[in-house]
């Protein structure tokens, strides 16, 4: 295939199991923990997908993450557990977490499981799409994988972006699937955009003198921004707290910064939830009274110079479907980067004819 | 007493179970609803506590408030339950959905309860408070009882500020406590603001050309812009499902503007949560190790011009002690608006001395 070509999905998760598999994951781990990062690319969160490929050997390679973890549920109640990850790719605990949580709500009406001891485990949409695809609410939420955000009005990083997300059925082609940093913008976003030489807006982030910082790769001189002020701090340190101090997991200053450090657990922390319609007297009925609020919402008149109101996931199962029929497409720094990847895994490169790095 | 000093808690709570007494609400949910609602003054929560007095009679006088509702669970299980308020006082449904929450959650680890047909019922703090108080996690959010939220980049109000509070415990004088809108501003404020004579700052509210709008007195021009742009937009979605559709109550073009229409019954939808530590295999270890976090967060160095950081919660335990020994402050124009309502009630003004309004 020529080396600007979409790539086909079983090439994708063939390429990182392998990867995965040269730094001692086992085969089955590898293939689960590749297919939830092809997935994101999937589904278009590309700064959450086989983008962090680097990361995860990294750690690996560094004994900070766990290749042969022996995940188990360590407290759990009709409705409620904790996952100790035992510092393996987060992927796994947060797929296990995911789907307990749904099992216990079909029992319990309400899921809501935990993770200790795991690692960054790529965007939280994974792990709340499959409760709307059952007919459940979703809700998942993480402590950041690095500090970058002072607590408001300080300047210590004490906090992550501490991203949160949420999914509910709707009938129609997309669910509705919901998934933010508490921050104006994520850390993998601005990643991207030094991948790509560009620079930031004003807004994200500020230096440590208060002023803005657009250079995406000063990045480490400034500290991110949460949305609404003292409203995204607040919310940033509530989903501290639930996803992490409640379940043993580290926030505040024992946050190990993931990509700067390869040697230490990070113990991170996050849970996942899933509601049962049923419970609450609503079965299928929930699917199409959201869809005709969804339908209101997206008829309302643009504000002059924007686009149609478009609901959180419109578009995402289209999208989707087009990559799984016509491959992912991948930048080229990132092919490049995989190019390099291949080469130390001793691999065959996925982009042969790709010009090196 | 001057009319000018701080009233005592006694009087004013005597006083709003008196009012609602007098349009129909029998004596022990009177006093119910006038404690919380004084509460909400107590800890300085004063948009959302006797201040809506005049709205809560209103309705109650038009018939879309049920003054004698027989209030009950109309779908339960283990961790999750659905209480319907007949369309009687917010207050009622929602102190009942939080106990019901915190008795679930001692029992399976967490407790998640919705609220149907409900009314405005003050701050989300009164239901979030008490479980960190009782060494639980707290979470509660709310259909918001107008709608002043077009969907993002469009222009229907189809969307209400939407609020969401989370509590959890701290060792130390207070509590986390956080309550916030998903709006940049909350209405509330803005009607203080109004009767104040003062002026929004930029940024709360644009008009339907999508320029700026300051003046208080002109809100209905307009509408509040969400936190973060889309992402304030998606989590009110998020919210307006998980408290509204979820239980049967209204979100969308369904809700009905509770103070411009006093003869409707709202339908409003709120849900309460608890979540137990105990479950998650800590006991009061939470609470060390959240005040631990909190205490290094205060004492990160201030940004130039700003405060110390302050934690959500941080100085509401001494505000609310102050308040129960020395008395609630109201503002003149409350005061003028509480003696016209002793007027409209047939009770004695609580400021004989105040100027008419």
């Amino acid at each position: 295939m020529p080396d600007d070509a979409p790539v086909a999905v079983v090439t994708l998760c063939d390429f990182v199991a392998n990867a995965l598999g040269s730094h001692g994951v086992p085969r089955n781990e590898a293939a689960t923990v590749a297919g939830l990062m092809v997935e994101a690319d999937v589904y278009g969160y590309s700064t959450h997908g086989v983008f962090r490929l680097r990361q995860y050997l990294a750690r690996l390679a560094g004994g900070g993450c766990n290749p042969t973890p022996d995940i188990k549920v360590v407290h759990e109640t009709v409705a409620t557990a904790v996952v100790d990850c035992d510092d393996g790719l987060g992927h796994l605990a947060m797929a296990a977490a995911r789907d307990l949580a749904v099992k216990k709500a079909r029992e319990a009406g309400i899921g809501w499981v935990g993770v200790r001891r795991g690692n960054h485990a790529g965007p939280l949409a994974l792990y709340v799409r499959p409760q709307a695809e059952a007919g459940m609410l979703g809700m998942a939420a993480a402590v950041g994988s690095a500090n970058h955000v002072p607590p408001y009005g300080g300047t210590d990083l004490l906090l992550g972006t501490n991203p949160i997300a949420f999914s509910a059925p709707a009938a129609g082609a997309d669910p509705f699937v919901f998934d933010m940093a508490t921050t104006v913008a994520a850390m993998g976003k601005i990643k991207t955009l030094r991948q790509q030489g560009k620079d930031m807006p004003e807004g994200w982030m500020v230096g440590r003198d208060g002023k803005p910082l657009t250079d995406p790769g000063r990045r480490s001189e400034g500290f991110l921004l949460p949305i609404g002020g003292p409203k995204g701090f607040g919310l940033s340190v509530a989903i501290g707290l639930m996803a992490g101090v409640l379940n043993g997991a580290a926030f505040g200053s024992d946050v190990v910064d993931f990509t700067n450090d390869t040697t230490s657990p990070t113990n991170t922390g996050q849970f996942v939830m899933a509601l049962d319609p049923a419970a609450f007297g609503l079965g299928d009925d929930f699917a199409a009274k959201a869809a005709r609020i969804f339908d209101n919402m997206r008829a309302s008149r643009p504000l002059p110079g924007h686009d149609p109101v478009r609901m959180p996931g419109d578009g995402k199962s289209a999208l989707a479907e087009a990559h799984r029929s016509g491959g992912v497409p991948l930048n080229p720094a990132l092919r490049r980067d995989l190019n390099a990847l291949a080469d130390d895994c001793g691999l065959a490169p996925l982009f042969p004819n790709a010009p090196a790095d």
